[in-house]
């Protein structure tokens, strides 16, 4: 029997570069489909480049057959004018996703880390490696903010594992 | 010579009350044509609460003939997890502008009250009173978001006046 294939987009949202990652997966193995950034232009007003990010995250939705989006939960540590403009990045990427009543799932930080490294601690350049990796690329995934997505997407597909299945 | 008419939206993003209000000048006096509070279901997740933000401002510009969008600038005296809520309200809503081309101005908080009470340190009920009065509202605009949305697309009105013009 085929497994069923699975098709995640995760996305690391912010107004200056937004990572994307979408992969497929039976949940034993995955493979990449299509990863990178979406850098709205720095000639374009702000409102420009969301709407720049979003008509990114339209592309991707209309392009695979995503069945989820996989994201970071809000992290705190920022000042407000920055989080009110990346809380702006991820409004206007999610709305795509949800107008398509594709659903969200958001994973913290340490538990997206966790799911791909195997600690919660990892640094960037482990997250790239470790998705390298797992996802079987030839070079190491850049930016950071796509291997970024690529991880939260992974960390989505080994939360669909039944318990007791991790490998 | 009839003069020039503008229609003006003015908004009041949050995620609980979205304040909203649609009026119509020919910048020497003001009609009401919409106001109100766009309050998504406490029910919804907080994804399907942006997109009935997203939905709600979608409708107004498709049935108003709205040539510009007034909003708050960011304000940086919320907590960071806050300012990402509010700048995911304010991302959904305003897309929905971007999208259609429709040019976004924002004013400070400040500016708003001075341009509509005629100093920066109004209360909310000299705002809501001194908008009952522009707009020949029988009775006080509420609640307070709409009355603030309202505001906010008086004081576009007032920028659009040409110099020397105020009354």
């Amino acid at each position: 029997m085929r497994s069923k294939k699975h098709i995640i987009l995760g996305i690391d949202p912010g107004t200056r570069i937004t990572g994307y990652g979408v992969i497929e997966t039976d949940l034993s193995s995955f493979e990449p489909l299509d990863f990178g950034c979406i850098r709205p232009s720095q000639k374009l007003s702000l409102h420009e480049r969301y709407l720049a990010i979003h008509d990114g995250i339209e592309h991707l939705l209309d392009t695979y057959s995503i069945e989820a989006v996989s994201i970071e939960t809000q992290f705190v540590s920022r000042n407000p004018q920055s989080a009110l403009k990346l809380g702006m990045a991820k409004g206007v990427a999610l709305i795509a996703a949800t107008k398509r009543s594709i659903p969200i799932f958001e994973y913290a930080p340490k538990k997206a880390k966790l799911a791909v490294v195997g600690t919660g601690s990892a640094t960037k350049e482990q997250v790239q490696k470790m998705v390298q990796a797992l996802l079987n690329l030839a070079e190491l995934p850049t930016p950071e903010d796509a291997a970024d997505a690529l991880s939260l997407a992974i960390a989505h597909a080994n939360h669909l594992k039944p318990i007791g299945s991790y490998v």
